[in-house]
C-alpha cells in the first residue's frame, strides 16, 4: 500500500531554496529535485543513504524462435559474468559514484556462480516463447513479484533508502514494447525500436512478429497481471514487485530507460501514487521512451541518447541528484553570507 | 595561436569505444566526448587531471546608471566573499567533485581580502558605464586579455589539463547580450533575458535601454577587440583571453552558461579553432543561450533550466565527463569478458 508523499513542508523547503545565495529557481531542476526527495523523506534536511542500484536479469524464449534481437540469447549470461567480475559499464559508473550494485538472476538461461554482488531468485530458465503460449504462469508471476519485493525489503532494512533500476535481458526491448503498447494504448509500431541494434529490416521485422504476439494475447488480457504474464519477463515483474515494495517503503525510486520506464509502467497501473517516489534519469535513445515518458507526464534529468540499459542512465545521473542535496544541506543563505536580496 | 586537434587516433579511438561489451553507439553523447577528450590529449588512454574551475569577477559601470539588474552592485563584492568564505552553490559542487576553484578578481568595485582561492588580477573598479562612453580603453582591454592567458599558462603548469570557465558580475548578461548580438548578428530583442530575475516590464526596459547603447556603439565597432571594450566588461575579456590560452596548451575547455558563451564567441571570433576544445556544459535557462548554441552548432550536456553562473554548469556536468574518460578506460572488451558480439 503507497501512501502519497507529505505535502507539509512543500512551503518550508520552498522558502529554504529561495533563501539560499541565488536568484529564485536559478537552479532549475535541481530545485524540483530538492522537493520532490525532501517531500519524499519529509525533511527539510533529506539524505542520501547507501544508494543501490539493482540491475534485474531474465531471458525470453521468444529469442529462440523469432529473431527480435541482434545478439544471442547467451549474452544475458555472459553480461551478468561480466556485472559480477566488475567490469561492464554500470560497475564502472557505480564505482565512480560509490553506488552500491546488486545484480538479480530473476530468470537467466544458464548457471551463475556464487558472488557477493549476485542475488539468486531464479524464476526459471527464461520465460515461455510468448510467440506460441503465455511468457509465464500465474504462480511464476506472482513468485517473481514477491521476490521483487523481498529483494528491495532486505536492501531497506540493510539502509539504503534511494533505490535506481537496472535490468538485462536479450530480448526484453520485445517484451518493454508489448507493455508499453498495452499501458499506453499505442500502436506496436509506435513502441518497437531497434534495441540493441537492429537495422531498418531489422525493426520491420521485428514490428511485424510483435504484431503477431500482440493479437495472439490481446484477448486474454485484463488486467496487468494478464499483461505481464502474456509479455513476460521475469525481470520485468520482479522489477515492477520491487518498484511498488519501494514506494511502499518510501524510499527514493531512480527510474533508468526503456525497459525499466516499461516495469514501471505496470506497477503504475497497479498504483499510480509511485510515481511520486520516482526520479527519471534520462530519455533513451530507444525510440518509444519519449512517449512512456509522456504518458507518465514526466521529464528526466538527461538526455544524452544512451541505450544501454544495465541502469546506466540511473548511475550516470545519481550525481545530478547528489547536487540537489548537497545545494539544499550546504549552501549558504542570504543572511548567512551577507549578500544583500533581490530589490 | 590555436593548433587544430589531431584526427589521428580518430579511428582507432572509435574502434576502442566499440570494442566495449555494450551495443554499438549506446553510450551516446559518452561517446563523443570520450572521443573529443581523447583527440585533445591525442591518447587512446585520456586522463582529467586536476580540473579546475576559475570564476571571473567584475562590475559593470552601467549597473549604477540604468535599472538593468534585479540586484545592487555590492553583490559582486559580497558574492566573491561568498565564494571565498565557501559556502555558494559553486563551493558546493566543486566540493562535491574534487574540482578546485579558483576566483579571480578581474575588476570588482570593492576591495578583497586575500584569500588561497582568490587571484587579485583588478583592472578597475568596475567598468565604465557603456550608456555614455565605451566600458574600458584599449590599454584595460589588454592588460584583461593578456591576465587572462597568464593565469591560465599557470594553471596549466600546476598540472591541469581541464578547465572550466564561471563568472561573477552583476549587470553581465547585459554585456554578455549586447556581445551575442553583435557576434550573431541578432537583434537585442532576441538576445536580451531576464538576467538574474527581472519581471516582464524589466525585461522590456532591459531591451530599450541595450538598444540605445548599441545604436550607440555600432558605428565604431568593426574588430572583436571594438566589441568587447564597447560593452565589457573585465571578467569577459579577461576570460575570453584565458579561453584563447587554453585551446593554445591544448586544455579542455569546459563552458558554462550565457556570459561565458559570450566570452567564448569573441574568442571564437579571434580563433575558430577554439570550439574544438570545447565541451558545453548545459543549456542555460537564460533566454538567448540557445540561439548563441546553435550560432556555433554544439549542443550541451544537461538542459535543466540552471541559470545561476558561477561556473555550476559546468561542476554539475563534470561528473558526466568524467564518466566518459572512465567508460573508456576501464569498461570491459567482448573479449576480455568473453561476451558474444552482435550477430
Amino acid at each position: 500500500m503507497i501512501t502519497s508523499v507529505s505535502k507539509k513542508l512543500t512551503k518550508s523547503l520552498q522558502e529554504k531554496i529561495d533563501n539560499k545565495t541565488k536568484p529564485i529557481g536559478s537552479l532549475g531542476v535541481l530545485e524540483h529535485i530538492a522537493k520532490q526527495i525532501g517531500a519524499i523523506q519529509n525533511t527539510l534536511t533529506p539524505i542520501i543513504a547507501k544508494p543501490t542500484i539493482v540491475v534485474f536479469a531474465g531471458d525470453h524464449g521468444i529469442v529462440n524462435s523469432k529473431p527480435i534481437s541482434s545478439y544471442p540469447q547467451v549474452v544475458t549470461q555472459q553480461m551478468v559474468l561480466n556485472f559480477l567480475s566488475g567490469s561492464a559499464a554500470i560497475n564502472v559508473f557505480c564505482d565512480q559514484h560509490n553506488i552500491n550494485l546488486k545484480v538479480v538472476d530473476a530468470g537467466v538461461n544458464g548457471e551463475l556462480p556464487d558472488n557477493s554482488r549476485l542475488l539468486k531468485h531464479k524464476i526459471n530458465l527464461g520465460t515461455q516463447d510468448y510467440s506460441a503460449t503465455k511468457a509465464m504462469s500465474s504462480d511464476e508471476y506472482q513468485l517473481a513479484l514477491t521476490t521483487g519485493k523481498k529483494i528491495i525489503r532486505e536492501i531497506c532494512s540493510s539502509g539504503t533508502n534511494i533505490v535506481g533500476f537496472g535490468e538485462m535481458g536479450i530480448g526484453n526491448t520485445s517484451s518493454a514494447s508489448l507493455l508499453m503498447s498495452y499501458f499506453t494504448k499505442t500502436s506496436i509500431e509506435e513502441c518497437v525500436g531497434k534495441g540493441t541494434g537492429l537495422d531498418n529490416s531489422g525493426v520491420s521485422n521485428k514490428i511485424k512478429i510483435l504484431n503477431d504476439v500482440y493479437n495472439l494475447h490481446h484477448n486474454t488480457i485484463e488486467t496487468p497481471k494478464d499483461a505481464l504474464m502474456s509479455y513476460g519477463g521475469f525481470e520485468i515483474v520482479m522489477m515492477c514487485g520491487a518498484m511498488l515494495e519501494a514506494a511502499t517503503l518510501q524510499m527514493t525510486i531512480l527510474i533508468d530507460g526503456f525497459i525499466v520506464t516499461a516495469a514501471l509502467l505496470a506497477a503504475h497501473a497497479l498504483d499510480n501514487k509511485i510515481i511520486e517516489y520516482c526520479i527519471f534519469s534520462h530519455t533513451s535513445g530507444e525510440q518509444g521512451h519519449e512517449k512512456m515518458l509522456s504518458f507518465l507526464g514526466v521529464k528526466p534529468i538527461l538526455n544524452l541518447g544512451m541505450r544501454l540499459g544495465e541502469g546506466s542512465g540511473v548511475a550516470v545521473a545519481f550525481p545530478i541528484i547528489v547536487s540537489a542535496i548537497e545545494f539544499l544541506n550546504k549552501m549558504a543563505t542570504f543572511k548567512s553570507a551577507n549578500v544583500s536580496e533581490s530589490e
